[in-house]
């Protein structure tokens, strides 16, 4: 039996998981994100881990194909990132920093939204296809592209980025990248209570969400759009719409199998992928047979590390 | 030395060409489309026409690695072949049919936009790269990603489809796929003229356009463009803007190393592809430090041949 070592490197903690080679998780575990002095110890920190978890777990180095991992932020072809935000890391080579501190063991790196697609393709949603787009709907609009099995990280490190397509001329808020009309600032948790709010201030349409006080989520909106309120309805299709047309230009694009759509949002159920697949396939004109291409994510928050373990199956 | 052989199939000509493997090309010609009866006998046709330029140049059959083909049409993973409009193919797999013409000869098959971006980026404006995407702007749009040195075909033949990349909310006039506020809709030859004419209809702004009596063509927009003919760098703002949007679309979903444009527009030159580029890194704040991303084609009407000949090298 071999093993692999995936690791899910967030703003505020390391996930992390020790698998065998047919996929099966053995072993999850956390630890605090270090970010002091620019990250400059989180690897260190995250090589400790591993090997106290590994010699718990009586498995020797030998037996370990190598480690993955993701950062959230863009990583170059050569495995260079310039810049991790929330890490406060910068100009570093994440993967060759944490192999020395393992005894030169093989480790993967690649985008944090990159990996949850591929995890989710290996075991999760998009289990048995090799092609898949991955969406993300939490805080922000993450994505990432499978294509024939392999993670599409891109010249740049930007594959997959479809938070940030232009989706709307004239926003006047600004997105996170410094953009306008970004598909995030309506299609993510946040987007959707920012769409939801402008619909309730457009007129007087009697809406459960009024009795909040401007104080709803994205949760709040899918639960009384479930039970038929018009606002709540209107700023899915909006919102879902956005997406939808973005889903189709990926289609134009990459042309994967099927999209599997996770995050906070998407618990919601088929309620909200539904409507997000009507959107999708009005604007796929091009393909006369339309199946079901649009399914729900099923590994939640651990789809990072299953992801970053398979990378270094590849 | 061995060669390969590469046939693109147009609505009204076939081109072919016989390369070496080192991608030059030594001789090249091109025969009717027979499209009698769904074009029943257009693969006869090309069997029989490769067969005696190859006796003519004394090339045996051992010594070639095989033949690539294009079709205008969609194109499935197993080389089926729903529907060709143009040449009033239906139902058919192009591949084994050359093939089993040919001696059991290998042919593989792709999408007439497909092999063009392949074979710009064999020996054309993509040279030295490994991942493009390139658009051809003619009578429509078309696209073609290359990933990896390989083309990017898709789940349903429409990767690379760029042109039918909805752009344009409310549109009254339908485009060829049915679909409404296409790409190709404004960004193709037939769409710069539809731009600058409601551009003329709109208002009396004085324009060079105005004199041709509403019969004037792309190329015509593009010479008083760089005249500065205030309507025509209107007109090509608008046009070329749409086409920058939806590059930016593709560098958020397969992030290229550099976009090819070609096609009968691209004529006017680094004149066109400053507009493009302009539009394109106006949406790209994810990147921070932009190269020159979008470049001229060099092969014209030869593309289509050199990426079908360099499909079966790969």
């Amino acid at each position: 039996m071999k093993y692999c070592v995936g690791v899910d490197v967030g703003g505020t903690s390391v996930k992390l998981g020790i698998f065998e080679d047919t996929g099966r998780l053995i072993m999850k575990w956390s630890i605090p994100t270090r970010k002091d002095d620019g990250s400059a110890h989180l690897f260190e920190d995250i090589a400790e881990s591993i090997n106290k978890k590994l010699a718990d777990a009586k498995i020797s180095k030998d037996e370990v194909t190598g480690v993955g991992m993701g950062v959230p932020g863009p990583v170059l072809p050569d495995g260079y990132v310039e810049v991790c935000v929330n890490l406060g890391l910068k100009d570093r080579f994440p993967a060759r920093e944490l192999s020395a501190l393992m005894d030169g063991m093989p480790v993967k790196l690649s985008n944090d939204a990159n990996i949850a697609a591929l995890g989710e393709m290996w075991q999760g949603g998009g289990k048995g296809y090799d092609s898949i787009c991955m969406v993300t709907l939490g805080t922000g609009v993450g994505g990432g592209i499978i294509h024939e099995g392999k993670i599409v990280n891109g010249t740049h490190g930007i594959a997959g980025e479809i938070g940030h397509m232009h989706v709307t001329d004239g926003e006047e808020e600004a997105c996170n990248c410094g953009g306008h009309g970004c598909l995030e600032q309506y299609a993510s948790a946040t987007g959707i209570v920012r769409v939801a709010k402008r619909k309730l201030a457009e007129g007087n349409v009697k809406s459960g969400l009024r009795a909040f006080g401007g104080k709803f989520s994205a949760k709040d909106v899918c639960d009384l759009a479930k039970s038929g309120d018009e606002i709540a309805l209107e700023t899915l299709e909006y919102s879902m719409g956005k997406l939808g047309l973005v889903l189709s230009y990926v289609a134009m694009c990459s042309d994967p199998e099927v999209f599997v759509i996770g995050g906070g949002v998407s618990k919601a159920g088929e309620f909200i992928s539904d409507i997000i697949m009507r959107h999708l396939n009005a604007y796929l004109n091009m393909i006369k047979k339309k199946e079901k291409n649009v399914v729900l994510a099923k590994l939640g928050n651990d789809a990072g590390i299953y992801g970053a373990a398979k990378m270094v199956l590849e």
